[in-house]
């Protein structure tokens, strides 16, 4: 495991939110982000399909883990889009954000979540872009 | 309490996600649709400011019974863009989301989401707007 | 007519592509932006109605400026979002902008653009949400 | 070249919009679409830059094709947005844009816009992801 990925568990840890999804940092580079949720009974809707709610919060996540691991600094998502593509079903989610274009204090990523099956498929569920915000300091998230 | 908001309280309490937030439904009419999330700490992030995937929830949920409301069916949120304003902190957050336009299968709408503090006062801390369409039946969010 | 609006008709007037389009600004505060573009035969699409790309033009010109009187300062849009909702069909359009939220150095902005039949009633055809951000110079987009 | 860039040629060339800038469809396939507009002194800003709602009518235009080739049928971009990176300079934008979903009457297309210098070198100036519908019929946008 990267010191990289190290560092970004501990920042996923810190989010109480992620911890109650049980979501999981499994890539954290300038390359590449990942994370994982388990797909349980407690994250879904009506339909038994999973909340576009989660799906959104693995998006918006990943983008901006992505966003931080690019400019190595504490930051914020300023802004998404996310377009639903199919259900959310199987056993977990996983969100892959890339950076296409980094700024001196913004970047711009792009994030594509997969449902995954029991047996490892991938069915792209859902695709988001949005940007990534320095943050000037810890308290303020108004740039 | 009008009958469309029993149904709607009824939609919103067979979301396991939503009850696992503890989400209400406040208003929900043809004219707007209100969706409130109490502010607790496993919804928070790692700077105690609610998790940005929780602002998206309230949006995209408020978003789609607004459509729902409007097209009198089962509907899917297909995409929606979401701007966060400022941290959400206090007691509440309360999304709000109304119609901009109202087509046969597919529905536009904007929501706005406020942190709500312990006296009462709201600040706006995140805008959205998306698109909800009419399902094709239960098991399909493939439009 | 208030010396705002004369800066901001000036500002168009320097556009190349405005110019030929024949947009006018006819609001420039801090409160509403409003841009006219003539419908003509040179903007249209293949079917008669106004080009998506026109409509796309007005909003994000009505963000910008929107942006730019609310930070009073050289800026330009960093992204929008755009849906279509009506063809782009009269004898005009108006791009309505308006400031949601305003930080130091970065505006979000809602836009809705009609299309003006000859008898002056208006169709919202368009609804757009961006952010606008103050340019570090003037020769750097890149924020 | 192809049966379907030739037909594809003869629908950017029925938009007037698209002759008036001199747009050009150099990639027609369900893979890729590809648009090329020349950078002439018309369609800049004030500060001598490709004027965003030119790179926005590329990226809309581009994704609308890409959704016409993937349904084979008379569409219309149902909504988008885009982030712009980096200033149009140089002699010519590039958009090109792929399907990333694709429903029965509709396709989620992302798009990257190039702006391209005179020595062919190509910098990523906007991204845009949309959404684009088929026509229900040929006189009505309102799906």
């Amino acid at each position: 495991m990267t010191d990289l990925l190290i560092v970004g568990k501990r920042a996923l840890a810190a989010q109480p939110f992620s911890r109650l999804l049980g979501a999981e940092l499994t890539e954290f580079s300038a390359e590449l982000v990942e994370i994982v949720v388990p797909i349980t009974e407690q994250i879904k809707q009506q339909n038994g399909f999973v909340h576009g709610g989660v799906i959104s919060y693995a998006a918006d996540n990943a983008l901006t883990f992505a966003g931080g691991a690019a400019l190595g600094a504490a930051v914020v998502t300023s802004e998404y889009k996310i377009n639903y593509l199919k259900p959310g079903i199987g056993a977990k989610l996983i969100a892959r954000a890339m950076v296409i274009h980094a700024g001196k204090n913004q970047v711009v990523c792009r994030c594509d979540v997969f449902a995954v099956g029991a047996d490892g498929a991938e069915i792209l569920c859902a695709a988001a872009q949005g940007t990534i915000v320095k943050l000037p300091d810890r308290s303020a998230r108004d740039v």
